[in-house]
């Protein structure tokens, strides 16, 4: 525990000194201006993006839409690698915005089901309106089926495609 | 080591975020141009927010800071208010920023301890970092024990002081 306060500490004196960088605040002379966090992260700022695994649910259930959950971490090269390729990638874009309920998270969520064969990032779960994690859908990596890499976009498309025929219909 | 790592992460986030941000995107011709959902949305925008109740617990235990969620809707002119209230009192900004945790949520949790008297928005509820929900720490309704009104900043603000006396302390 003190070990990761220590740490803490250290990280947190790279966010404050991150925020350095903007401009000067006129009503807090203490401190430096922050720019807001997006919900987005990068991931498509013209997305609309849930806010918790709860409300994307939520939102699958109630628009009958798959939700497309994606685990990214800021400091690993795989995640960013993946994120620019998503977020230049028009075609999925259109896509996630028409069709899914979407949702990034940096943090492990309480459902097992959501990390079938593991918690590593980048990973992408689809889950069906039924609420049944489609571990179905995979990528094209054996020792880790739900990670996705910038030349897998094709692959990533054809499983939203395929993420799109629900299971169970509630029709 | 996996914990470790995605604190890191969690803090990472913050300090790359601002690189994430900001450009304006030229490349989706069909639609108007959304502006980037905030994590603040609204409650104070220099402050620096949780994502999910998960993730914000985890930083409450980190950091030996009481958590703050504030559960509001978008469409209630009581929350609007309060957000108002909240994200123009200084004093209230101040203590958030340095000494809590805070999340706000358009969602419910699961956790039936975040929702004592129900479910109901505005309402304000303090988490010790022991993880015990501070069901003690009330508003001034008896009807809505964890609601607030604009007129309640300082009730708020004594409530948050009284939420630093934590219930159990780690040292």
């Amino acid at each position: 525990m003190k070990m990761l306060k220590g740490l803490l500490s250290v990280l947190l004196v790279l966010v404050t000194l991150s925020s350095v960088m903007g401009k000067p605040d006129t009503t807090t002379p203490k401190k430096e201006k922050r720019i807001p966090q997006t919900l987005s992260r990068g991931w498509g700022d013209q997305l609309i993006w849930a806010q918790t695994y709860e409300e994307a649910l939520f939102w699958s259930r109630s628009k009958n839409k798959p939700l497309m959950v994606i685990f990214h971490l800021e400091d690993c090269p795989h995640s960013q690698a993946l994120k620019k390729a998503f977020a230049e990638d028009k075609v999925i874009q259109t896509l996630a915005d028409e069709e899914f309920v979407i949702l990034n998270l940096v943090y492990e969520t309480t459902d097992k089901h959501l990390s079938p064969d593991g918690q590593y990032v980048p990973r992408i779960l689809f889950v069906d309106p039924s609420m049944t994690v489609r571990a179905d859908i995979t990528g094209r990596y054996s020792n880790r089926l739900y990670a996705y890499e910038p030349a897998d976009m094709k692959l990533l498309l054809s499983n939203m495609q395929r993420a799109l025929k629900f299971l169970k219909t509630e029709l």
